[in-house]
């Protein structure tokens, strides 16, 4: 196949083409020469990137208005992005899940980090569930389906757009079916001897997160014969891993009954229906009327959604963790262990660090640490990218 | 029992006395009144710290010429340091390790976050080995074994004195034998299906550290069918965790002969000496030596011991890092992996990562990250004392 010829954009004078060279993937928009053929460029195309001097730096995919203008596809800039070499990035990634888990249920494609910018892949046995989350991986679909297929055997493809990124980028927020057909119940997913109820499609499209794998695996160890509540539970993410691992009773709360729904059927198909209990409501409200309640428990986690997701809610998101730490750490019972998480990008491992502190000394108590987690291997991180990563798990013993 | 009247000791006018109240354990020589009764009191006094405005604090273990004049054993300043308290504080600290372990195999004290300053004790089955490396847990060393086999059942006690901390607390380096009688051979140690063999007391010591093992778990999970090496083995910590994972072979790199020599007992008795070979030599020189080989492995582990221990060895510490990274990457195959740990207190996650991803781009190789991994649980941390581990180990994928 001869190579296409891609139209050439060209960096700024003041763009960091070093970092560039070194691996940071990314092009902002104000690092590009947007001129009229540039701005014209439809989003999605791909594009030969060259710096000021005219050296060519890659193949990337260009989202003119965009404040990620473009994404590095490849730094060879002969690179063809056709289906073979979306196969072989696929079989990259694919060679590292299937080293590390036993059964085909992880994160198959973690977007910059498995060289496929702005794509998220989640694999579900021989379902797949893809976040086209960039214009060119949009563009590139058909494409991208046909070598997930031929990599994976997977026969189902759902396309969920829900992804903010995917606004970023002027992207739709349709759905959609690309391969086979949609599961028509909640799937069952076994992970770490618990079993998950994923709702993939159906209308609350309560689906499953990986990332907490390791972290749930954790929290197993010290759940044996304990009484364990569950704060922003979801499908029951910790309190099924806890009844796994022996929990005397698990409590989990959460604000949607749905996910509440999958979880108590999580629970029967495990066989631990009648250790299981279910609390539909506001967290802090939830939690502060359990503290009234003077509510004991050997091991209390919170999993809340990103309270910081970017940098302006960085402050307020500081404070919301604090009073998760402070209304949570009277519930745990004296040489019982507190789990708190973050998923905000904004919130550093420091800072979340120091928020849960202040909120458990507030509540007068003190805490070793005795473990930190981050997400699993499914989601690697890459270097130049991230420093470290978005979720952070702090497991106390107060 | 009438509570002993402990000596007062007082803190200056500037010393920071919402942090100790706050948790923070130690109280350092500029921040005492060092009159001449205080600078009289016998290293090892149990003292009463008052603030500058005569305030308790709690007791504490005095130590008046050292950095750490004193270390903050009991907010309540009507605690008695005796047999039942310091019982108290080893069942709470067993009561983690039992939780978390199957096996009595574990850091049973990890000093301040355990709340026995400067002590540490390794336990292996019904031996203990115990670091006292506070003046006080030497001066109480009498009562602190007889908790000890009161709490644990441990019929051996064994002293070892090598710790740095003992120099800065003007403490001899003199092992003992505390209790029971010392093993006459290495002893046996299973983690994460392999055996190593402990050396606890012979001519080399060359025993075993507990708090690589998540790290040793994680890499096995890499190793099936993998050719690794192992650099600064040890008595094998990675290779032999790697042999259990099914690595079809295992090389482990050490200066050490004799640690060599127990990581080929321990490959033996785990039936895998077939698959397992030593190089003893210089880390450095062995992999420069390695890579003039055009030597390849599927997954490559380097344990150096901390070249940054503290703040002044900083910035050739961080070099020696680089130049590990550097000459490890190139024996990486192509889609292989790279564990690169530090155990240097002053290299913080980010100047140790900083340093590994220099090394491998000057390598000119490209890295995912898909694990940070920490010390063990029975390696738990003061949070007021200490934002992060010492210990960090990530795994690239090159």
């Amino acid at each position: 196949m001869t190579a296409p010829s891609y139209p050439v954009i060209r960096l700024k004078p003041k763009a960091n083409a070093r970092a560039l060279r070194r691996g940071f993937p990314w092009v902002f928009a104000n690092e590009l020469v947007l001129d009229r053929r540039t701005k014209a460029l439809e989003p999605g195309t791909l594009a030969v990137l060259e710096d000021h001097d005219r050296k060519p730096l890659g193949v990337v995919g260009v989202t003119p208005g965009s404040k990620i203008a473009a994404r590095m596809l490849d730094r060879d800039t002969e690179a063809v992005i056709d289906a073979g070499w979306l196969s072989a990035r696929l079989e990259r990634a694919l060679a590292l899940r299937t080293r590390l888990f036993e059964a085909p249920y992880y994160r198959l494609v973690h977007a910059e980090a498995d060289g496929l910018p702005g794509v998220i892949i989640d694999r579900f046995g021989d379902i797949a569930v893809i976040q086209p989350n960039a214009a060119w991986a949009d563009t590139a679909l058909d494409a991208l389906c046909e070598a997930l297929v031929q990599v994976t055997g997977v026969t189902t493809i759902l396309k969920n757009s829900g992804g903010r990124g995917r606004q970023l980028e002027g992207l739709d927020d349709a759905d959609a079916v690309l391969a086979g057909s949609a599961p028509d119940a909640p799937l069952p997913v076994a992970m770490n001897g618990a079993t998950y109820m994923a709702d993939l499609t159906g209308g609350q499209k309560t689906g499953l997160f990986y990332d907490q794998r390791p972290n749930q695996a954790f929290a197993q160890r010290l759940a044996r014969d304990a009484r364990v509540l569950d704060v922003f539970s979801h499908v029951g993410g910790f309190a099924l891993a806890a009844l796994a691992g022996g929990a005397a009773s698990a409590l989990a709360v959460d604000g949607s009954a749905p996910a509440l729904a999958l979880a108590e059927q999580g629970a029967a198909a495990m066989g631990a229906g009648d250790r299981f209990a279910t609390r539909q409501g506001d967290a802090f409200d939830t939690l502060t009327a359990m503290g009234e309640e003077d509510a004991r428990f050997d091991l209390v986690i919170c999993d809340p959604p990103a309270f910081a997701p970017a940098k302006p809610a960085l402050e307020p998101g500081l404070r919301a963790y604090e009073r998760i730490a402070r209304l949570s750490a009277p519930l745990v019972a004296e040489g019982g262990y507190l789990v708190l998480c973050s998923c905000s990008h904004a919130a550093d491992l420091s800072s979340f660090q120091g928020a849960c502190l202040r909120g458990i000394g507030r509540a007068g108590r003190r805490a070793q640490l005795i473990h930190t987690g981050g997400a699993g291997p499914d989601h690697p991180l890459l270097p130049q990218l991230a420093e470290s990563g978005y979720l952070k798990a702090l497991f106390f013993r107060l």
